[in-house]
């Protein structure tokens, strides 16, 4: 189904950096590139005792990172529009940066137009 | 069912305001104040034509929205974790700000643990 954006959710469990905050930098800015995204801005922080978020703000809409080092997992969303953009290309490249044993992934289609209005 | 992070995700439909950087700032403001959010960071940039992206980066995640003046559109995500953060508060913070008809409301519960491994 066709919106303006696609919108990847990916659960990422079981990996190795979740408490990496230049890890997270890599795969944004690796994710973003491999996603032939261009990068507005970047944000990483590291909270204590651990975790990172990270944040991409790419002209074709986003790319967040949110690690959780104690129960080995990341939350990651990759979202971008427009009709070259392909966010499934991400997908192997934070996996490889996180080393992530498994990745549960589901795609939301945002901005279907109701056919009824 | 619990998990480490809630995340709602919003389609705004039919509103005012969606090509206003100062309207996509202060919803992302609001809406994390509503949660009782703590902000590290907010990015708002404005494209031409038309068409507005904002990021909030939270302690508690992340508030992104992305607007299609010319479809009327807006796409919001509000990310929270820690278990005093209640996302749906921002709803109604979000719909006020764009005078939104139509407000389409999904959530995703992030890090659910798997009972299997």
């Amino acid at each position: 189904m066709k919106g303006l954006g696609r919108h990847l959710i990916l659960e990422l469990w079981g990996g190795k950096n979740f408490n990496s905050a230049a890890t997270v930098e890599a795969a944004l800015r690796d994710a973003a590139a491999a996603c032939a995204a261009t990068i507005k801005d970047v944000q990483v922080y590291h909270y204590s005792p651990e975790g990172v978020t990270g944040v991409a703000v790419l002209a074709e809409s986003h790319i967040t990172i949110h690690t959780w080092p104690e129960y080995d997992y990341a939350a990651v969303d990759v979202f971008t529009c427009g009709d070259g953009a392909d966010p499934t290309v991400a997908i192997p490249v934070l996996r490889a940066h996180f080393e992530a044993r498994r990745v549960q992934v589901m795609e939301v289609v945002r901005g279907i137009a109701s056919c009824t209005e």
